[in-house]
Order: C-alpha cells, then sequence, then structure tokens
C-alpha cells in the first residue's frame, strides 16, 4: 500500500508540489479604489458591466477572470481538466453557469468564504494524485448580489452597525499546473510559487448569531485550523512570512489573536486579513472586506505578486467561511465558521 | 514525474480502488411505503422527526445516516479523516450544521441531485491519492424544505404538472476506505465492493426552462457523460450490468435513451433511474422521484445490496443533477444540468 500524505490529524503534504503559474483578478470599482489597486489586471466601472442583474455581471466576471489567467499562458480553456469552485449565491449559480460557458468539467464547491481556500486544498490533492495536469481554482462575490440574498434590499438603503464588514465585488482565479510553465510568457505568469501542504477545515460554532458580526462567527474556526496546522507540521506560527486570513475584518482579526493567544500562540507580528487590506481607511467600510472574492482578489493579485518577487518566501493562507443561511437564523440556529488552509511557497 | 491516472479526456482510473465498506440510508414515510422498503436501515413515520422544522429534521437524518454507517463497523466519528457532500438547500446548510455536529473535517460539494456521485468521486480520488484513508460520502434532500425553496410553500396546496417529479425524503450515506473492513461484523457491512473509476461531469444546457421537467434539463448532461466515458474507457455500453442515473424520472429516461441513440449508444436494456425505482405505480409520483437523496437513498441500500450479493458484477453510477436556481429562472435563465459518475464493481 503506498504511504500516507496525511501528517497529524488533518493535514496533507504533496509528493510533487503543484505549481501556482497564473492568476486574474477583476473588482469592482469601490475595490478598485482601494489600495491594492495596481495589483488587479481589471477593474470595473459599473458594478452591472453592462449586464442586465448583477447576478449575470458578477458570472461574466468569473467567467472572464478564468479566461484572462489562461490568457497569460497563451492557453485556452482546452488546456485545463478541471475547474474547481464557487461563489456565495444560492445553488452557486454564477460558478454552475460560468461552467456551462467555459466548458471545463466542473467540481462545484461550497464553503462560504472559505471557498477559494477548498479549491485550492482539493485541485492541489487532485493534481498531486495525478487525477489532472492542469485545474482552475476560482470564488467570486459580489456586493449587490450578495447584499439581496443576506441581508436587505439595496433599495431598502439599511444601515450598517459597527462591527458590518462589506462584501468585496471581485473574482479571483488561480491556475495549479504539475509542472512549470514554459518561460517567455512575460511578466504576468508564475514561475516560482509552489503549494506544498493544506489543512482541511472543521465546522466550529461559538455561538454567534449575529449576521453583520461574521468576523466573530469565524475567529474560532482560524484558530482551530492554525493550532492543527501548526501541530500538525510541528512548525511555529512565526515560520510562516505571513499567516493570511480570508475577510475577518478588524474585529475578527483581533479576536483570532486573543483567541491562538489562549492557545500559546502567537500570531500577532505575522497575521494579515485580507479583508483589513482591500478597503483603505478613508473609505467608509466599517470593519473590512468580506465574501468568498476577498481572499481570492487579494491572494490572485497582492499575496502571488509579494511571493513571486521574493518579498516572501512562505504564506499560510486560510481563507475563513461563515456558514450564514438567512433560513437557519430565522429558525435560531447560531452561525458556524470553517477554515480551509494552503502553504504557499516560493522555489529555494 | 508519476504517471497520469487519467484516461481519455476525464476518466480517471484508481491504482489503488478505494473500497465501499459500509452505507446507510435513512427514508421518509412515502419512501417506505415505496418497492425499495426493505432496504432502508430506517423510515420515519413523520417527516419532521421530532424536530421544530422540516430543515431541522433533514440534518438530524444526514447526521444519523453517517453514524449508523459508520456503527456498523464498529466505528466512531474519529475513524474518519473525512466528509464529503452536501444537500439542495441554499448554503448547503444541512450537511454544514450536520458536519459542525459530527466533527470530521468537511469539504463541503454542491451539484445539486449529482452531489453524490461528485462526493464518491472527489472521495475516491483523496484516498486513492493517499490524502485520507477512510471517508464519508453523504447527500440529502427532504421533500418538504426542497419545495418550499425552490416551488411553493406547501400550504398554497400547488398543484403539480405531469412532467414534475417528487423530491425524495431521504439520506444516503457511503463509507469509503483505502482497505477492506474486518470481517466480524455481521452482514450489514460491505466486504467485496470497490469503486475502479470515475468520469467528471461538464455543465451541459439545452435551453429547458421549466423547473418542473427536470429530467429534460438533466438528460443531456447525463447522455454527455455517458458518451464521454464510453470514449475514454473504450467500452460498450453492455459491459455495465446497470447503467444507473440519479432522478430523470420517467420523461428523461426516455429521452436519455433516445439522445443516446442519436450517439450511437444502446442503453435502453441496461439503463435504471433511482427516480423510478424509489417509488411504486400506486404512489400516484407523476414522473418519479428526485432530489439529492434519491440516488443516495437507492445507491446506499438497494444499489449495494445488489452488488455485494452478486446479482451485478459491475455498474456505472451516475447521478444527474439539475443546476436550478429560482432567482436565475426569474431572470430568464434556462436550467443546465451535470452528471459526474463513478464505477462501482465486485470483487472477482
Amino acid at each position: 500500500m503506498a504511504q500516507t500524505k496525511r501528517q497529524g490529524e488533518r493535514t496533507v503534504f504533496f509528493e510533487t508540489p503543484p505549481r501556482v503559474i497564473s492568476s486574474a483578478s477583476i473588482v469592482g470599482d469601490m475595490e478598485g479604489k482601494g489600495p491594492l489597486a495596481a495589483a488587479y489586471d481589471l477593474i470595473l466601472e459599473d458594478d452591472t458591466w453592462g449586464e442586465s442583474s448583477w447576478e449575470k455581471a458578477e458570472c461574466k466576471m468569473f467567467v472572464t477572470a478564468v479566461k484572462l489567467a489562461l490568457s497569460k499562458l497563451g492557453w485556452s480553456t482546452d488546456s485545463l481538466q478541471c475547474l474547481l469552485g464557487g461563489d456565495l449565491l444560492n445553488q452557486i449559480v454564477v460558478a454552475n453557469y460560468a461552467a456551462r460557458e467555459l466548458g471545463i468539467p466542473f467540481l462545484g464547491l461550497y464553503s462560504a468564504c472559505s471557498t477559494m481556500a477548498e479549491s485550492l486544498l482539493i485541485g492541489s490533492m487532485l493534481i498531486d494524485g495525478c487525477f489532472v495536469e492542469r485545474a482552475a481554482c476560482a470564488a467570486s462575490s459580489h456586493f449587490s448580489t450578495a447584499e439581496r440574498q443576506y441581508r436587505y434590499p439595496l433599495e431598502m438603503g439599511t444601515t450598517n452597525p459597527p462591527t458590518a464588514q462589506r462584501t468585496v465585488t471581485g473574482v479571483g482565479a488561480v491556475i495549479l499546473s504539475n509542472e512549470q510553465a514554459a518561460s517567455g510568457y512575460g511578466s504576468e505568469i508564475f514561475t516560482k510559487i509552489h503549494i506544498t501542504c493544506g489543512t482541511m477545515g472543521k465546522v466550529v460554532d461559538m455561538g454567534i448569531t449575529d449576521a453583520s458580526n461574521m468576523g466573530a462567527a469565524m475567529a474560532p474556526a482560524a484558530c482551530n485550523t492554525i493550532k492543527t496546522h501548526l501541530a500538525d507540521t510541528h512548525r511555529a506560527a512565526d515560520y510562516y512570512d505571513a499567516i493570511v486570513t480570508g475577510d475577518l475584518g478588524r474585529f475578527g482579526s483581533e479576536m483570532l489573536i486573543e483567541l491562538c493567544l489562549d492557545e500559546g500562540i502567537k500570531i500577532s507580528k505575522n497575521h494579515i486579513d485580507c479583508g483589513n487590506l482591500v478597503f483603505g481607511p478613508n473609505q467608509d467600510v466599517d470593519c473590512g472586506g468580506s465574501g468568498c472574492g476577498c481572499s481570492a482578489v487579494v491572494l490572485s493579485s497582492h499575496l502571488l505578486k509579494l511571493l513571486e518577487t521574493e518579498t516572501w518566501s512562505k504564506i499560510l493562507f486560510m481563507a475563513t467561511g461563515a456558514l450564514m443561511s438567512p433560513q437557519a437564523s430565522l429558525q435560531g440556529e447560531t452561525i458556524p465558521g470553517i477554515a480551509h488552509a494552503v502553504v504557499l511557497e516560493r522555489d529555494n
């Protein structure tokens, strides 16, 4: 029998670490005015992007991001054997319709805002397991589609409590491959990044019921995955240049740092949160960004570039998901969280 | 570099075929009066099962089915490294809350009624890739939760068109392992069944817009996967004792047989559909059963027993999903389908 690739409770190590060879990010107007503006591939001026509904616009963004990531390699959709991904909408309808248009064999995933990490984790296992050679991993969210599905119709003009985060309008797509991309495709592709291991998330619930305080709902799951990951790998938190969470926002990040300290893990020096990076302090976004697209666009633009340009050599990328359902909330349920993680490293 | 396990366009072959060692099925009252009654583990008398909502009842069924499948092996949830699955509700809330209660690392999936096959396909790749040793794959649906989410509140008493199918109230759970179960656990476990290969689905859309005609929406995707699978494996349709679809129902099954004939593939002799098996002709269900739970319960009870007792030696199990979203339908979208497939074989 072949040897297990699992180490500890729930961390898997890749024998031939899958390579991250390309990515693309598309964001909305407001994200395009944020601090990471220069890193995005495409910034929309209008969040309907010429479509008749926000949902159709989000789908167009999803399709375009995957094609854009492929075009940097000079590839078409035929180059991929698998698309993995999802979004926040009911029936992951954005990803489904995008998969229809792209025509790539499709594995639909749902783990709320942890979807980008889930897709990278499963995608890496499929590549390292020799089932596919090349896959696209993508996740999307859209402020206007999410707001009307999860909270209130935008037309109501509801105000937000101070713990509220803003759903990022954005799609991030990453191309994974079992081998290096051939050189000669210009400076936009990646030639030095691979995924070495990953840790599967568990559903964790600390009894949060406030749908405007997602950070608090997700922080315990993030803490659980960090603790397990470090124990499984026998690493200390400072092994990583950055421990990146998806969208805990300001309050959720503070909570995570406290929760980790309670476990004897000090992450205050190297923890960053995509939700805190995506909007600037002058953008009037109470507690930062959120949504599947938040960690997806920050990874696909900013984070991968910092790895490729040798600012960093290794990061723990852990997208965090609040498994929130309006109907379950109405039935008195609390909001559990989940956090899947992958380790991205630069070649030595 | 290790050798690819993919053959043809999108079929993967397992080097050490994962074993199906246990399963459990729980169904509602009406399913319990159907032709497969004797094969189910548990038949509910009341579809709320003592809970305060149908959604909570569906979640309890999901948790109980996984535990029941484990208990046949004398195992606890700690024996598993991964739970893969989903359901039909928004945010796959049933599976999320079930994963919270079970405490097993969780990969949430959504591919509508194709979820059972998607979970078996990914679960098999994870085991054959040596990432996990044992995993549970499960999918659920519930007539009352699905009806109010996808169609009309039950209290309205809406009548159905003749093409309508009835969402199955049921959960099926299957335990996959990298090795045989030790003998001595009685007659309820499986000692002869393994998954040899699988074919990833593509999203296919033939322009169906009628949410009461899911069979027609899914048949083209099923045909696409059958055609690709047979081409990839260089097999003829009669290689299998049965080509099993998930929930095409009566009209959808007729359509699939026609569509396959157009491609030169004759499946009329060995095609069966879980949606046609689950209810009897006297049960006043127009076109058969549907839902994630339909193929999940029929597989977990009837189909696996026919393999284990040597009635069959190999089947193509292909759950079919209609990627239907009420909101997308309101925006004028058509309903695409997807069909993932795995091959289940009995040891020689």
